[in-house]
């Protein structure tokens, strides 16, 4: 099957192509009524997270309603700690929440390995189901978690700012924290292969939490985990997205990985400067969308301009916000196609 | 009255010093048992806040029993919003919570501009009996929040990850805030000045959600009113920390204030490098008083070797955390005065 529109796989390949390939972190979500519509049928997100069928047709939706360049399955980094034997909740409004958590050897012993075609089956068939639907439209992006941000997780049991609780592990019991980001790091790598086998085209790696380490904390917790995963992971190109982490680009740059995602706060020049030759993801502020139809248009041109011509993937810096007006997002999508068209 | 330890006041005037002062932000708080027992008498945190003989009592316990070289108010940077007009709460394990947020021209309507010695009386009140206490011991150190830090709160009504409704309101509602981010700069430059009269001798100026920003944002919304406030205070030296603000430091440094505040994230030679020849604040990650005290003295001397010899305040790079063994404080407190004697 040839996919009509590889984009995002040629720019990843590092070929030069005629515009940017755009896609939206969060695009399948609560900005769409059409998502909304679905979710209101059923008891909570985890069941849409859950149900292939589901899973698969909201991930299909932005291709359809919005024009993106990709398709990311819809689900949840959470799903990888729950396999490994810590379950957890979404209460609305609130936000995740793990009943246990990972405090102790003792804790850690009750986990597991992962075989995600046996714990984490409704994903793999959301993939085969959401691959086969797309029928070569776009390519379906898979991803997990990277190890430091599901340990952050994992130890403080729900969302934090500063992440207190899981840097005093690291910082005061080194040895354990090696022992459970270890173990989250081989739990990712089977299940992004996983992903690739059942479908998955191109991998994002997000490092959501990796703003919360410092240079030597990052060095030695997060980094070496992510090279494992870039190594160990095969078959589709890898987008490593440390979000907060603008000040470790030229580490995360010697990284073996096809991409990489650059967050709104870091100025591209920047990005540009210490990833040079890099493939870039990135990075509009989405509060740009909460502005006129204007300005939209001319906060994506200033961006593709500060990107320039050529490795670049064009997307937020950050997950869509859920009361963004989907006109603004079909904004900055088609402010990008017409760059090709103009240039 | 002359200074018994003016190490901080001579560094922010520019003087070469025998070591670094060190002072430790939320010094005076949650890691003393001594803060606790007075703090468990109470009905709540602010009743600490608004009685001048309590806040008095808990700021001289760190020079006491930690031996910093400033004493810092025990204050909170809501009350200023609150004198506007806007009363908050603060309840306990969730945080503030202003049950009228600011969301219209009407809400601005209702705001009044800030008289200290009337609507913050009792801060007044506890900075004077607080400089007659230490009887020159140590410097007294007073502050306030950023104007778009405190509009932050007024907006969301509480604490946010994203502050997503403050920068929408900056994106689709620009008069509006820029009226609203006015009105709290004048309202500070009173308060500032006022705590002056009152007794403060350094003057610290907290824009923490500075990092919200990108640099459009940054350079529009919040920096403008910084340099209102470094050109209207007068009578002490102003240090501005802005959080999460690494990347602004080169329009920082062009502010006319005694010093910078560098949050942890930022590298050090970074910070050097953008901002050289400025008086530099910061920045060990608290979590590091999170680890033995033999790291915390390495990682103390690494820091103080970092920022090199001069225009250095020794401090953390963030507030220090509730749960952090005041043994560790004592540590980087005084690997930092060692410093002098072995230097």
């Amino acid at each position: 099957m040839t996919m009509q529109n590889d984009l995002l796989l040629r720019v990843l390949s590092g070929e030069k192509t005629e515009r940017p390939p755009v896609w939206v972190m969060r695009q399948a979500g609560r900005i769409l009524p059409e998502y909304r519509a679905v979710r209101s049928r059923l008891s909570g997100f985890k069941e849409l997270v859950e149900t292939p069928e589901l899973a698969c047709e909201v991930t299909l939706q932005p291709v359809d309603l919005l024009g993106v360049d990709a398709a990311i399955l819809f689900s949840d980094i959470l799903v990888v700690p729950e396999a490994m034997g810590l379950p957890y909740e979404l209460i609305e409004k609130v936000g995740p929440r793990f009943p246990e958590t990972i405090g102790s050897a003792a804790d850690l012993a009750r986990l597991h390995p992962v075989e995600p075609e046996e714990h984490l089956r409704y994903v793999m068939d959301a993939m085969r189901m959401t691959r086969q639907a797309l029928d070569g439209r776009v390519p379906l992006i898979g991803f997990a978690g990277a190890p430091w941000t599901i340990f952050c997780y994992m130890v403080e049991g729900g969302g934090s700012k500063e992440w207190s609780r899981a840097r005093r592990m690291l910082r005061s019991e080194p040895v354990l924290a090696e022992e459970l980001l270890d173990r989250i790091t081989e739990a990712t790598i089977a299940y992004l292969n996983a992903q690739v086998k059942a479908g998955a085209q191109v991998l994002q790696l997000f490092d959501s939490w990796a703003g919360a380490l410092d240079s030597t904390l990052f060095e030695r917790y997060s980094l070496p985990r992510l090279r494992r995963i870039c190594e160990a992971v095969d078959g589709a190109p890898l987008i490593v997205f440390a979000k907060g982490a603008g000040w470790q680009l030229e580490r995360l740059a010697a990284l073996p990985c096809a991409a990489l995602g650059i967050d709104w706060h870091t100025p591209i020049a920047e990005a540009r400067r210490r990833a040079p030759g890099h493939v870039l993801q990135g990075n509009l502020d989405p509060s740009v969308l909460y502005g006129s139809e204007a300005e939209v248009r001319e906060a994506t041109q200033r961006m593709l301009s500060d990107f320039g011509r050529g490795g670049h993937v064009a997307n937020l810096g950050h997950g869509v916000y859920p009361d963004i007006d989907p006109d603004r997002v079909r904004a900055f999508i088609d402010e990008v196609k017409r760059s090709g068209v103009e240039g």
